[in-house]
């Protein structure tokens, strides 16, 4: 699984214009030339799909429809990290620091009550 | 990294109503009672606010924010998978199956295929 | 500015496959014969691109940007709305009735309220 | 529907904390005040819960969801309009300019040609 995202990286690293990437052959080295904008665009897109593919799964559509649109979403994450000279290992961190989910449920329990604080302002 | 996605992913399972999660307490069991439609709305915040952190990065912003927020959009991922019985090593399993990134790119590329036949037909 | 709208719900209108509305010449019509799915895609892919570009503005960029994607996101809301045989009328009508703002505020109030009675409960 | 958009321009543009607004009593002061980021969140919020309307009125459920959330997500964009100093006549004059629905028609194709000629760059 690690390896997986590791190995999808490296590879990615390498279709980089910088090493030798070369955007007449592969989608990610076009992907990565195109810039930011396109990257981004894929991730508002690979998101949406995930959400349609969820609504149809429970309509009765095949829950395989999610792993797939959720690879597509994490994959395209990948070269967005890539692209600003991020890796996977990061994200890994970043979520095993908040882990014991009790991390990751305080950091979303503290954005709650500051949430909260500001609507109570409101009344 | 593997165990980081599982580990998670089990906390995440044992957040299910089913399985004892409790939703006044945890931010995961309230999310998985709320249903689908809570968990997607989530994805589709985080996936704009990784698109906000990548523009705020490029401009000064902090490119660890986009670490944060990517952890937080495949965070919410993992909910959304154990909220229709899948889990990290289904994505990882297709994410594998389609490597080589040849393979990936393949499946990009004849999206395009498909995509410019399409445009083809209106000229 | 009704008419605008009016106009272009009209225009769409006839490029319903039903209308003779005809996929090979009308971007619209092919559209709409695609379906659901790919209206859908479009709606995310412009309210990302209307984020980017608010973003893009906000760092020097033209803000006439974010008024083409708006328009963008505004144009592919009318081929929604067509497709499930809606108008924009009937948002207008919508908007008009909680309006005052007043209204639509309180509509907000009233969900920022839930949300918040929801916050409390985990405290 | 001219007058509703223009309406509800004119009560956000009050709503501005230069102009009086008060975010203490107003939703639409407390957006403004929060600033971009907040706004472009409903926006992506709003354009997620369109998508999901339209899964749910395809699946049963009611297509007046639609209408809501398609009303939500004008509104916003109203917001963020006013954010940037623009206006609804920006977008609607935008709108009549590319009409004829050739106009938009003619730039969809545009940009399908564009991109049609990246792709073809591919093989």
């Amino acid at each position: 699984m690690n390896n997986t995202l590791q190995r999808l990286s490296a590879i990615i690293e390498s279709r980089k214009p910088a090493n030798g990437g070369d955007p007449e052959k592969s989608y990610v080295a076009r992907l990565l030339t195109k810039g930011d904008d396109a990257i981004l665009k894929k991730i508002g897109e690979e998101a949406t799909e995930t959400v349609m593919a969820a609504k149809d799964a429970r309509n009765g559509g095949d829950a395989a429809k999610i792993v797939s649109e959720c690879a597509d979403l994490w994959f395209h994450s990948l070269v967005l990290l890539a692209q600003f000279g991020l890796t996977p290992d990061d994200v890994m961190d970043e979520l095993a620091r908040r882990e014991g989910i009790s991390g990751i449920e305080e950091k979303a329990a503290r954005k709650d009550i500051l949430r909260e604080a500001d609507e109570n302002q409101k009344n």
